[in-house]
């Protein structure tokens, strides 16, 4: 396994009168020879100091080569072998980034830091920043808010690794397709308009220098390739950290962000598709709606018998509000408890001095006043309500939708793995009672952490996983569900706890309306 | 024979639903198909500009490509296919740039346009400018003028044939070791010290925007290797020129500008060496001497027996000063008329009026001062004399010391192809009666004009011709001279009229010392 950025060390012949070559292709002549007979290109940015280093190094030492799928590049020259090889990995998300040092000799995190993406500012979701990016200099300001939003956080895990920036050696970057649109000044007008077209699905490695990052000017920048508007490289790096394009039987990989994006396939086939499942499920919809972070309600369970209420939050703080998992576990006791019915309406008959007024809504305490960290009480709302059951409605539909594709049944599924926070913190068997997830034995869901950083880290520690990542790219079928009629139907029909077909969650209660 | 930038004509289809690849990846396929399955790189500068033009020209038109030593660069795209694809080819001396504005497609030349080296304030020759270059920023001041004067010469050419500077899309350039390594703001110190080693002899071509280049950002800049640091990439451009490296019969080239360069070889071996004959010869060191150039006297012919003489100046204006040619005739025609003997010294008693005193030293009137542009006389002094014999003696050396390396006979080459304004100007029968180059049937000696800029124009033209380059200069075997004890034995030979050794020189009249 070769890392995408590698130390080659060399010694040559000193020059002479009889060997007269200069400096630089002596070095690059010996470097061909440990290359497959390649010799490595140099960029002009390189040239003058990597032909003086390997001079002042006496003839011998250690050279830093990219690995560029079109051949090895040749960017600098150390006097002695150096300990450390910094390759930097990031998870480029709508509203966080989360980024790794990794050492790329030894594959160790050296740091790990996240922050949230500065484009926030000017738009919640991908729509609106596309509208923004697409308004008189909006691209120009979304490029540079995301540029420097990894700027600040390369100087964050720089501090916290003792590592100067500037020796940072390669990138890696996981992001949707909107994103890595914004990280590289593309237009993302068409991503949103049908027929959902980007501009680049799979950008060449460039140089750091050229997008303005504030790592080694020549380590390149590794992208991981999208296959359509809505199905991005952060995706294609779950299917790296789930391995499911090196599967024998058939599993599943879900991806709840911003939207939900579902792959499903094996070492023969991939198939997927994607939709707006998302804002509801991650926290961000909600009113009291949160990342999963310091604060947020993560489990809740609601005594069917009595209606009381245990939740438990990150880091056991005094509540700040909900987030993903969260919500469900809400929403799923509520069904079980019976205060909401089967269309996720509030029946207040069963709610007691938990159902106030917000607003014009009618809501439900989840936390009171008393409880909160700022004195505001936790409440899910109708409207909150009406957003979640529309996103788990569409998340079966899609689901639902993928595997009929393939003439296949859940069943049939080894595994289903559920990536991000939302894989993190869910409770499956709660998203099952909302009919969000298939009635499967639990064990078949298997949460795979922040796999877009995983895949992130993939590329940069072996230059093969580039070839794979376009392969996959190319391999993946994908189904556009914007338009699909199958689609549009299954959505209405899952807009009921679990189900309007009951038959196809034998294992949660169905209570018929009263 | 393929350019090495090409327009590619592109029709794809049209994006849809079951289509939804990206528009850069759907051209870049399209592009694969005509590029032997290559699938060309995009530069991070251009993606988004490429990617735009070829929605806007609704998804054909014509992609412009780069055809990179490693692979296809797809860098612009135009709806329809223009008319012309300027390239530029320069001369990169260290007095003069001469240049030539080509179109890629045809071939054809569309201007041509010479300027000085704006280098030449920090220093006449090539010793002068690395000495200057290795003081305090003196590096980056030569690198800018030179990169100053190469913009100036663009925007003349571009004037001249009605062409916008960011319309050319290649520069190839030819010069000496030490220009190049300026042109690339490399470090020439070891150039003139023993061992005498270049940075760099082979960079890879580089894009145009990275050195500070007015012509199309993307456009690369193809610069011809060398071989050592007295062999530059002009001269790799003169066995283009005259197909040196693919003849069957033996030849000689000879190139002298700031140095005497001087190859041998057919098409299976190729021998060279270089040293520093030239400055006398190119009428850089005499004091009246002046480049070829309008008002140059280029011709002197003098009646031996009444030492009258009559000069042709270049475009008949009255004389300015005496060009390299024109002193090879006027002390050829001194010798001959016996007011010189063969040691390069004035024999005043014959030598009448036109013997003056000029400062310290004795000189030679050629042009009285009522026939000069400047009512100045045109002179020649002892001291300048003294400069030509011994750089006539050296380039003879260097003829002598090459053809014996091999072990052969002047007689068995085919051809001397004699290069640059030295070869376009000077009358072989005078440079034979000096002893400067060898007593041979006069049609042997060819004269091949500015060969470097030729070489430069092959290299836009032909792609092929790049690899063809630097298998020249692997197989080019490079004799030393500076440290050769040969060569300075035979240069002592060599310091007389036409030589010690007369039987060399049949055809020349000899005179016994009176």
């Amino acid at each position: 396994m070769q890392a995408c950025v590698t130390l080659y060390q060399v010694e040559t012949d000193i020059p002479s009168l009889h060997d007269n070559r200069g400096d630089l292709d002596r070095l690059r002549k010996a470097l061909a020879m440990k290359l497959s007979g390649r010799t490595p290109v140099v960029p002009f940015q390189q040239l003058a100091h990597v032909a003086e280093k390997f001079r002042e190094s006496g003839f011998k030492g250690t050279a830093v080569i990219n690995h560029l799928p079109h051949g090895p590049e040749l960017i600098d020259f150390f006097p002695t072998h150096p300990n450390v090889l910094p390759g930097m990995a990031l998870d480029l998300g709508t509203t966080h980034l989360e980024a790794s040092l990794i050492d790329l000799i030894t594959g160790k995190v050296l740091a790990t830091a996240n922050r949230p993406n500065s484009q926030l500012v000017h738009g919640a979701d991908i729509l609106e920043r596309i509208h923004f990016a697409t308004k008189n200099d909006g691209l120009d300001v979304l490029h540079q808010a995301v540029i420097q939003s990894i700027n600040d956080l390369t100087a964050q895990l720089g501090k916290t690794a003792s590592v100067s920036p500037a020796k940072i050696r390669a990138l890696s970057v996981s992001g949707n397709t909107t994103m890595i649109h914004l990280f590289l000044k593309l237009n993302p007008y068409h991503i949103c308009r049908e027929p959902y077209i980007p501009m680049a699905n799979a950008p060449d490695p460039c140089p750091a220098y050229e997008l303005g990052l504030d790592i080694h000017p020549a380590a390149r920048v590794w992208i991981l390739p999208n296959v359509g508007s809505y199905f991005g490289g952060d995706l294609i790096s779950g299917i790296l950290a789930c391995d499911l394009d090196r599967k024998e039987e058939i599993c599943m990989l879900i991806d709840v962000g911003t939207n939900a994006e579902v792959v499903m396939g094996n070492s023969e086939w991939l198939i997927a598709c994607a939709g707006a499942a998302g804002p509801a499920l991650e926290g961000g919809v909600a009113q009291m709606g949160m990342r999963a972070g310091k604060g947020a309600i993560e489990h809740i369970k609601i005594d069917p018998e009595t209606g009381s209420i245990k939740y438990t939050t990150i880091d056991n703080t005094p509540p700040m509000g909900i987030c993903g998992s969260g919500i469900i576990d809400l929403v799923a006791g509520l069904y079980l408890s019976r205060m909401i019915d089967i269309r996720g309406k509030f029946r207040p008959n069963r709610m007691g001095d938990r159902l106030i007024r917000d607003k014009e809504s009618p809501a439900f305490v989840v936390a009171p006043a008393e409880e909160t960290v700022n004195n505001t009480p936790v409440i899910i709302s109708q409207i909150d309500l009406d957003a979640l059951i529309r996103s788990k409605a569409a998340m079966y539909s899609i689901l639902t939708t993928l595997i009929n594709q393939v003439s296949m049944k859940f069943e049939d599924l080894e595994n289903i793995f559920v990536a991000g926070a939302f894989g993190r913190h869910i409770d499956p068997r709660q998203a099952v009672v909302l009919g969000m997830l298939p009635d499967l034995p639990l064990q078949t869901y298997v949460p795979i952490g922040n796999s877009s950083l995983k895949g992130a880290r993939k590329i940069l520690l072996d230059a093969s996983t580039w070839d794979r990542c376009h392969k996959i790219a190319k391999k993946i079928t994908y189904i556009e569900l914007n338009v699909n009629q199958e689609f549009m139907i299954r959505f209405s029909g899952s807009r009921f706890i679990p189900h309007t077909d009951h038959t196809l969650f034998p294992s949660v209660p169905f209570f018929s309306e009263d």
